[in-house]
Order: structure tokens, then sequence, then C-alpha cells
């Protein structure tokens, strides 16, 4: 096996970890010096690949990689590009392949969701076709927590801790307001299509009774009066309600509550937004004083409180990836595999890539409760060991001190620009 | 000096440290026991007093009281209630008067901010004029930082920190994102009168360009054209624009932005939010692809992230208040004394109520830049030391371990109720 340079990239809406993994690609990289040359970052993902923008990660200090660890956010750049199918756009592909090809590259490391893990089989498929092999795996990311055949997704654990810890801090605050104040809480967190951000709020329960009151998932048809109903006992049981609203609640008929057709001053179809919306509805029909929040890139960036098994996850499978590489493996994706017992224990284990792209994991109903406000004990088993722990950032002057890259450009080498 | 019980109570809204003042009211006074029997503590707030609702604090177990200093909201209830004049409603504080005298109280110490040392001024002078001497000491505490005579209030350096940690986090993932995605974000922190909490924001700064690029104060009057054609040069420049906008930005003529005329799918009218009024107008005119957050009771609640020189302090005044009032002093609130000098040294100082109920403490103008969207040296000398170190809570299981009371209940002694 010939010595050839490594091709890293971030893709979609980031994490708080994704750069954990990018630190475990990198530094296994490095423990390889007999097969893997140089490590190159896409600037701005795969965009930087089409556009011959690529990173020279070893002007890099290694202070600064270890720090990728601890960093939240795509340090590389990330993008929101889907390529197209090979029959749509063969030049995309065919791009790529002469980028790699110019900069000697035989391991493609894409670090992203469902769309990305697609991509990655792709580049694959065509690099044999063409007679220029390369290597493609893909490393897991994602807060939605909607890969399959891994028990989870990196991103995930650290999006939920978040989740788990603010609703139980702002419970708190409602608790101490209520007497005469502010009587219902409604807290909207990610999750267009699958509800497993806003399960997490479930983890801020320690006891009976314990806010969250009411979950409101995509995937439980969103009921009016059931709602409304259950906010009005809440309030005359406990004093008070708290509500987790995934952003993708929605209506038996598929609307978004978020849709709701609230306009703006000039009359324009205003984005709505699910707690203002709850909110609304509250106070018209049970009068409530109510307060709401909307968690939105907050959560997603929270390094500050981040899973300690999530970062060590994301870490993992970066790690796992560039094994598999040297393993002379192609189109797979390391997964993380949760172990039987009641003790959670989890490793690093294998899928392959065309069984991981453009399939979607929901939450199974069997995590929630019979009412569709909650989660059930399985649902409580399941996510409870992926928030364990605290991995807190190092400090300065107060603020987290987070990597700072100098991103030195490699020097390009084909003489033609791409257009995206 | 005879033996008298001691009355506690919270008030207004709550903070992340307010219970670190009363952890600190609760381990001093236990150690005066020649002076100082039980404290009692209102049940939410002063209408526990009023409704004769007294917690006996002494039921607690000194594990729970300890857990005070880390956890989050009031615990003991709190309350927006606002007594009247003297004149308006006497009988209120006759029933005050009547209360403290039946279960034997002395002491009286009332955590709040302006509004609070007011009730706490007005006590100490009945009851002096209804021959029942009472010493009340005000423990100061509000996130909005708006207390005269102290040089910061406990729970404003914990908000602080809190919106400066996220303002960092979400402005590296837009950082990342806005090449192809994302590339304003606005974040909507409290603040109705002034801008203390906004001007935090800008500890994330650790460069030139650093985010957040924009603040929107209240104190500074909204100037739409002014406000675009920042933002259109600030992506132009870096690529992305990250603002952090105070509830209680106004244009010229006193409009909140927040009351911007919204109407719902019903034609009420909505209570706005800066934020989205902003990222409203930002689509309009410039066209960019925007994502914002709302705080809201998160940023207050967040004891996650708490400075631990708030925690210091706000420890320090409820120690302070009891000290002050073994040393026999009434109608007093310890402040927070900052000194000479480069490094940040504070001591405990005193300042008469009547010099501090009902007077606001505005943002200096000295504080904010001259374009009046971001702050000056002078203003991040004074913020900088506030979010000063990390005070992190226990976990258990992944969350935070914080207290909770049993909340055991006195006897009541008075044959009459009293509404409120």
């Amino acid at each position: 096996m010939s010595k050839k340079n490594a091709f890293y990239a971030q893709s979609g809406g980031v994490t708080a970890v994704i750069n954990a993994s990018a630190c475990g690609v990198i530094q296994t990289a490095s423990q390889y010096p007999e097969q893997i040359g140089k490590v190159y970052a896409g600037l701005n993902g795969i965009v930087g690949a089409l556009r011959e923008e690529l990173i020279d990660v070893s002007q890099e200090s290694e202070e600064t990689i270890a720090a990728l660890r601890h960093t939240p956010s795509g340090a590389f750049g990330s993008c929101r590009y889907k390529l197209k199918s090979l029959e749509q756009n063969r030049a995309e592909y065919e791009r790529l392949i002469e980028v790699f090809k110019a900069h000697d590259i035989g391991y493609f490391f894409y670090n992203g969701g469902g769309d990305s893990a697609d991509t990655c089989l792709k580049i694959s498929q065509l690099s044999e076709k063409m007679g220029y092999p390369i290597q493609a795996i893909h490393v897991p990311k994602t807060v939605d927590n909607d890969l399959p055949l891994t028990d989870n997704c990196p991103g995930f654990g650290s999006v939920a801790k978040y989740v788990a810890v603010s609703t139980k801090e702002a419970a708190l605050d409602v608790a101490s307001m209520c007497a005469t104040s502010t009587k219902v809480f409604i807290v909207e967190v990610m999750g267009r299509h699958a509800g497993w951000i806003a399960a997490a709020g479930a983890l801020a329960q320690e006891q009976e009774g314990d806010a969250p009151h009411i979950i409101l998932f995509p995937e439980i048809a969103f009921d009016k009066e059931k709602f409304l109903a259950k906010v009005q006992d809440t309030v005359e049981q406990h004093g008070f309600c708290v509500i987790v609203a995934s952003e993708g609640a929605q209506y038996a008929d598929g609307t978004f509550l978020a849709d709701a057709g609230t306009t703006d001053a000039f009359g324009h179809k205003q984005l709505g937004g699910v707690a203002p919306t709850l909110a609304t509805m509250i106070r018209s029909e049970l009068g409530f004083k109510y307060h709401w929040a909307l968690a939105d890139y907050l959560q997603r960036a929270a390094r500050h409180i981040a899973s300690a098994t999530d970062v060590e996850q994301a870490y993992a499978v970066g790690k796992a990836a560039v094994e598999a590489a040297i393993a002379g493996k192609n189109a797979i994706m390391p997964t993380i595999v949760r172990e039987q017992g009641d003790e959670y224990r989890w490793h690093i284990g294998e899928a392959p890539l065309d069984q991981v792209a453009n399939v979607e994991k929901m939450m199974p109903r069997e995590y929630i409760s019979e009412d569709g406000f909650g989660i059930t004990d399985a649902g409580r088993a399941y996510l409870a060991p992926l928030i364990q722990g605290e991995d807190y950032p190092p400090y300065a002057n107060g603020i987290p001190r987070y990597a700072r890259l100098k991103k030195a450009m490699v020097e390009k080498k084909l003489a033609d620009t791409f257009e995206i």
C-alpha cells in the first residue's frame, strides 16, 4: 500500500462535538505515517473539494488540533450542499476525483448525516468506476440522532444534555414564580422530523410529577383540545406547567404548528415558531401567563455543557474511521454499538454505507408514553446513558478557550475553477 | 439584645444565584445562636408573610442548605407582588408586623431588586412607628444590574457569563455554516430598561472583528437604516453577522421593536420579540438567511454556567446582611465595592436603603461605543471581572443535583386569614 494523502470534510448542520471527530481523524492519521501523508480538510465541507480549497492541517499546531476536541461548530467550515445524483450532475463527481488525483488523495473521510453518507457512498462507487481508487469512510454526526444502524449519533448526546439541563433549570425558575406570575413555560427545541431532542427534555425528571409535564413530538399528531386540557390539569395540580416542544410538532394533517399563519406588520406571512404559537393558544384559551424560549443554535453549539459520553464517542468514530481505512475498508461508517447488560457499555462497530445512506431512523412509538406527552421507561433507558458525564472546556477570562485555526491553504494545482 | 427569630424572603424575578444569598443568610444566622433563634422563610416571598405561610428552615438538613449555594431559582418561592404605599394600603404593613410579632421575628432579610428595597425600607419605618422594632436588611439581587450604590448586583454576573458563552458558541456555529447557509444570527436577551445583559455579549470577543458584531441597547435609539447598513457591511467583511439584541431595544419615539404590530392568525396583536422582528426586517431588506434564539428564562436560570465571582458575591451579601443585623444595623443594604487597581478585588460595603429604593442605575453612555453597536474599553473593564471563574454544580445521572426543600410549614398563630 503506497502512501496517500487524506481528505476530511464536515457536512451539514454542525454540532458541539463534530470537531472532536475531526480531532480523532487527524490525531489517528498522524499515527500512520507510512500509509497517510498529509491530511487536507475541505474549506466549508465538500464545497472546498469542488473549489480545490483545501486546508493544510499539518500547518496547525498539535495544541490546536488537541483543542478541537473541546471546540464546538465546524472548525473547517461546513456546508449545506447536497451533490446531485450521478445522472444529474456527473461533472461534480468527476471534479472531485480530479481534485483528489491532483493532490494524491487516497482517503476520503466525510463527517456528516444521512445526505453525506449518500455522497460518501457515491464517491466510493465513482472512484472505482473511474479507475482512481479512493477509500471513502463516513464519520457519523447529527444532532437529530436519525442515522440507522448505529445505536446513537455523535452530536445528539450533547444537545440532549443541554435540553435536559436547561429544562430542569427553567422549570425551577417557573416553579418559584408561579404563585403570582408565570404559570406556563415552553421551550422549543430542534427536530423537524424526529422527536429525539424533545424527548431528552424528559431526562430533567427525577421524581414523579417533575417537569417537563408535556413533550410535543413530531411523531404524535397535535390535538389542541387534549393539549389544553393537559395544560389546565397540570397547572391545577402543580401550580405550573413546563412544555418541551419539538419544532416539528404538527397536526394530524401534517401542518406544522410553526406554520400557523402568523403575519407581520406588513402582512407578510411570518415563519412561526411552535413556542409562540402554543403560547398564544394558551393565553387565548386558558388565560395563563406564559414565557417561552427558543434555543435554536444555542442548543447544538453548547459545548460548555457537552456530554462526556458524546465527546468520547465522537472522537472514537473519527479514530475508527482512520483505522478502518488503514485496514483497507471502503464505503463503510463506524457505528456505536450498545452492549447488553444493566451497565451502559459501548464499542465501535461498522455498517456498510449502502445501508446507511438516505435512511431516517424515527423515534420508536414504544419510547413515547401512551398519552403522547412523555416518554416511557424504555425511552428513558435508551436516552439516559447518552448524557452521562461532563467534559468542560478550559476557560480563560471567564469564557471557553476554543480552537482558532490558521487555515493555511494548500496551493492549487488545477488550472480551471469550478462553479457551484 | 434578646434572641429573636429571623424572616427571609425572595422577591421578584429569580436568578441563578439568589439561593446562594439564601445560603449565606441561613448559614451565617446559625453562627449567632445567642441572637438569632429560628430562620423562617416566606413561602413565595412577602406573600408568605402576609398569609402567615412560613417555612421552618431548621427542618431542612445542613446538606440541603449547603446545596442552595449551587441551586438556581428561588427555592422558597418568589413573587411579583409590590406592596402599595403606606397611605394606599396600611393594612398590608400592619398585617406584616402582626405576623412578625406572632412569630417573634426581629430580623427581616429581603432578597430582591429595587422594588423590594422600597418594601424593606417601609417595613423598617413602620415597625418603628408601631413600636415593634424590626431590623430590616435588604439583600441585593437582580439580573438587570440596575441597583444603585453597589458596583454590581448578584445575579448579573451569571447571566452575563451565560450570554457571553452562548454568543461565542453560536457565533462559531454561524461562522461554520455561512458559506452556503445562515448568514445572520440574532440572540435576544433580557433587559427591558438597561442594556447591561446585552452588553455582556461583547465579552465573547477575543480579537478585533470577533462576534458579536452588533449589540442593540435600550439606551440607544434604533435606527433601521444604520442597522441594516451595518449588517450588510458585516456580512460582506466577515461572511456572517451575529447580533445580540436587548428585549428593550426601541425606536427614538420609545416604541419597542418587540411591539412592532405583529398579528396572529386570529388577528390578535401578538407580543413580539425583538429577534423575530429584526429577522423579518433583515430578510425583507437584505435577503440573508437567518436564525434567531430567545434565551428567556434559560439565561437567568443557567446555574450550570454560573460565574464563580457572582456566586461568591451572592453568598457574601447574604452573610453580610446577617452580620449587619447582629451589629445592630437597620434599613441598609450590603453592597459590592470594587477596589482601585489593575487586578479585580472587591469587598462588602453598605448603603442606606432610602438611597437605594426606587433608583435605577442605567448603563453609562461611556460604556457604549460611539456608533452605538458595541462597548468601549471602559465598558469591557467594568464587565469582564464579573464573569470570571466557573462554579459548577455537582451532577448525578448527567444532570445537576439541585436542592429540593422539604418546606415544612410553621404552625399558624393568627386566627384570621389575609386576602391579597
